[in-house]
């Protein structure tokens, strides 16, 4: 998508470790016009696929799955990284090896939310090595719910989590595809854009 | 406000240790289309006021921060809970005591996003003894940046955090106001809404 890819190569930047830092409209301070805009992307590319629930991941999914959302009519569902007093015993669990944190963590949805006859879109900023992926995916087998699609705002493509779900038979479409970054030269490139 | 108090009294349920959990539309399921009429409000009681930053916290503050940001045009901050790679060194920092969780963490926001001129509205889900509040707050403080209030969907007046921050000069409004609550009985009363 190539207005994302014009707001990444400017207002990107990238940091030593293979990290990206969009944190001025994607995941710290958020450009909610801008996140309309890719919402409206994903309902184009996923809109016939009878979804009727977005389930994406604390914290830095929140955001945009909330654009989703919208953009589908369809609640909102976010993975919580804590088994907090208010979630209450009755959940769905897996667990997520963390890329940007190094460490590993469980995430819970509860059971009220997701179930049989569900068609839900997942949602994120990001895919790197797709543990986050795998771990939502997870969390519809196990309710019964039909993971219709993956929506992610940027791939990560060289480090082969999204392909690893395509391989898998996930529908994952990414509104950029970051084939290789440079924390020396703050240079990254994307992929062709093969849906535009 | 007469919606969300409805929604309350249907969707809600009192729980054992003082926990309303209103995780069907609220903070962990999220009804956009709610949360837009929500924000329409904020924007009602806090539009005239020039704010041009929204200040939340993470992850139960996002949704409605979001919808909040969308309503007022302004970008969206969310203070995160971890200092992870992704967010750099420069940031500011301070302490929250967590009702929910009964632990203690330090919350961060980037110097690059909260600074002098900046007009911040805070919005977050719920204020119990308001050490959340305290520490938006005190980030904006520490940035130079006026609070020009703080809007939150629901109060627990009787843990008295809304009413410290009040009395310590901030306009604080909440648009439901919870007097008491009964786990047994799951009943619970509301003050009157001074605003509609």
């Amino acid at each position: 998508m190539e207005l994302l890819e014009e707001r990444i190569r400017r207002d990107g930047r990238v940091m030593d470790g293979d990290i990206l830092k969009v944190d001025c409209f994607l995941n710290h301070q958020i450009d909610v016009g801008f996140l309309d805009e890719l919402a409206a992307e994903f309902h184009r590319r996923f809109g016939s696929l009878g979804v009727n629930k977005i389930l994406t991941i604390e914290a830095s999914g929140i955001a945009i799955g909330s654009a989703v959302a919208r953009a589908f009519g369809a609640p909102l569902l976010f993975a919580k990284k804590t088994q907090s007093l208010n979630i209450g015993g009755e959940v769905y669990s897996s667990r997520v090896a963390s890329y940007t944190t190094k460490r590993d963590y469980d995430v819970y949805v509860s059971r009220r939310f997701l179930g049989e006859g569900d068609r839900v879109l997942i949602i994120d900023d990001f895919i790197a090595n797709g543990c986050a992926l795998d771990a939502l995916t997870d969390l519809c087998r196990q309710a019964g719910a039909v993971a219709v699609g993956a929506g992610i705002v940027i791939e990560k493509a060289y480090q082969g989590g999204a392909n690893r779900s395509r391989a898998a038979g996930l529908r994952v479409e990414s509104l950029a595809c970051i084939t290789s970054m440079d924390s020396e030269t703050g240079s990254l490139e994307f992929a062709p854009d093969a849906a535009s």
